[in-house]
């Protein structure tokens, strides 16, 4: 009894299907606001411009997460808070000693996150007073799992969180063993300042639907992760090295202009390039521009700089596509001495601040979030016995 | 510089707002089929009636898998291969060894499925021709977790995987240490038939969005397990058991009628009753209450079976709203000895079947899911310093 093609929507046979939700808006937000057509971004108020020029990325952890900026007092109990929640409990630092050291950054920071939970007995509790305490816990954390992890598969020993100084100082000392100088920390704070917030991505949509079904942070944050994983979201810094060194393996002299041109001839995906949403410049690239310039050079990394130029002007004269902020944020990574495979975990760090702030938004004015698919199978076929088919 | 309350939306000043996507239609799928009006669910071509009464779990998984049903070698091969992958790598098991015993089951599941990625040397791969194989793995790995963790945390040994039997007669051996009976492993099997796929639910649509990042299937399912455990969501099952459980202090002649309408006074929710889909009875709960009533009797517990009905005609009358899925499945899950803080885990066993289902689904004609969100804050607010504000 095959019944041929059939749609769930007897009223309207072939509804409009929104793939990738595109356009679709679901939320409203006080967290962040974007204008891809002249490239603003906007967070909770202050124009990136003004927070990259200004802010510290503990002032703008606040910001998202009480959509103003703190007093002295409140900046201070912020940062000991934040300080105080570094270590890790010993049952993460055991999966983090004993897993495989090949594993993917990413993916221990999956499953440290999801682990973080079951040492925080509040974990389970839906419940707005506790948000606060939480999302400080997970932001204190991801930091320390991301360094032990990088420490311990290279053979080294994890270093303990130090009692001070700014998450960027603490994470690159808890990385290389010793205290970073004002530059390496200026470059990493500004660097996860502007990876904080970025409007209804994949990976803060991910969270807020966890977060819908009254579920829990930990949960939602663990799944956040997830989506950033992948290489259409904040996987695709890593793979904008990969594509750098790759070219370095031509010498210093490798041509960048001719290597583009053969990549999109044979129709290969350039990663960095491209948003669904800005139409111009991302406005984080400016800063990160700026920053891979003056670390390249500082650094000896010139080649990386003008390569990476090279596959702009490249891109932007072929395909008029303009990079996003994983285009340069490989460049100032590389050159601050953080290996590849690390950066989507490093961006992670930064964008949990609005992973979470978008969290205690939608638990605020929440609904189970739940589109519709249109069903274009079979129905109500007839059973066949196994030894019949 | 405060300009007032401001959108991203240019051209149309207040958009409509899809909270909770509500009827957005995002995707087709070839999944599953819901006609809320008159209550009819369909798996890939065949009515849950049909599926009830004749099919096992394993042929509904490749069912989902394949949008056909498997001849008998492809079946036995299935079996073969879900047998073969119930064992434990050894770190997942020394997590379930050492982690809080006061953990919760949903949130262990979601740390160790998220930890199994660590062992598959394939798992980072977005290869469709790898996909079967790692859905075969999480399928077959997920029961083994629940149980592990459910012997470590009552202080009994782990009971190794058999190496025979279907996926819920295994389960049911490895919880309890003995081999069930013929009616408990119908009874399970039957209830994860009815659990496995159900349109775009809340954790199936985080699968699907986590997929879309072309991220991996371990961080897709370990996103989904977060989804399923709000209360909003799989959570519910547990609720419903518990608040049984609340009347049943009252002592055998609890009144379930009065108890009700004080809820319902009180304007507490009622778990297990309601859907955003389903304006009829839920087409799973005849196939539940069936086997409830007659677990009920057998095992001694009436009184619940009892209660379930004085409660669903109390909901019916006041409110004239029916119960859902989880509102049968948890005295048939209590009358067949299972505790209640396991439900919701059971509920993802099952249901891992239509996440697996739908991540192929979506790689195979995928587009990243990203939404929009209306901006309601202020713009470009002028920077103050820390200690003037």
């Amino acid at each position: 009894m095959s019944s041929g093609l059939h749609t769930g929507f007897d009223e309207q046979e072939y509804p409009h299907i929104n793939k990738g939700l595109d356009g679709i808006v679901a939320f409203s937000t006080t967290k962040s606001f974007i204008d891809g057509k002249v490239g603003d971004l906007i967070y909770s108020g202050y124009h990136i411009d003004t927070l990259a020029e200004n802010a510290t990325f503990e002032e703008v952890c606040f910001l998202l997460w009480n959509d103003r900026l703190p007093n002295s007092q409140e900046l201070e109990d912020l940062k000991a808070k934040l300080i105080d929640k570094r270590e890790l409990p010993e049952s993460v630092l055991n999966y983090i000693k004993t897993t495989s050291t090949d594993a993917e950054p990413m993916s221990v920071l999956r499953s440290a996150v999801s682990m973080l939970a079951d040492s925080d007995p509040t974990f389970g509790k839906f419940d707005e007073a506790l948000f606060m305490e939480q999302a400080i816990s997970i932001t204190a954390r991801i930091p320390s799992i991301i360094a032990a992890f990088d420490r311990v598969r290279k053979g080294k020993e994890i270093v303990a969180p130090l009692k001070e100084g700014s998450t960027a100082f603490n994470f690159l000392y808890m990385l290389n063993g010793e205290k970073p100088g004002e530059q390496a920390e200026k470059t990493m704070d500004l660097c996860l300042i502007l990876h904080a917030e970025h409007g209804m991505n994949a990976s803060t949509f991910t969270c807020r639907t966890i977060c819908a079904t009254m579920s829990d942070m930990y949960s939602a944050v663990t799944g956040a992760i997830g989506a950033l994983k992948g290489p259409l979201h904040g996987g695709a810094n890593t793979a904008v090295m990969n594509t750098l060194l790759e070219l370095a393996e031509q010498g210093d002299d490798a041509d960048a202009v001719a290597f583009t041109k053969k990549k999109l001839e044979n129709k290969e995906k350039m990663m960095g390039f491209g948003h669904r949403v800005y139409k111009v410049f991302d406005p984080r690239g400016y800063h990160l521009q700026k920053m891979a310039k003056a670390l390249s050079e500082e650094t000896g990394h010139e080649n990386l700089y003008r390569w990476s130029m090279d596959m702009l002007n490249t891109m932007k004269e072929e395909k008029n596509i303009d990079p996003n902020v994983d285009f340069f944020s490989a460049t100032v990574y590389y050159s601050i001495g953080i290996q590849p495979d690390l950066y989507t975990a490093i961006f992670a760090m930064s964008r949990v601040s609005g992973w979470t702030g978008h969290f205690v938004e939608q638990a605020a004015n929440n609904r189970l979030i739940r589109p519709r698919a249109l069903y274009v199978g079979e129905k109500n076929l007839d059973w066949v016995p196994v030894e019949e088919r």
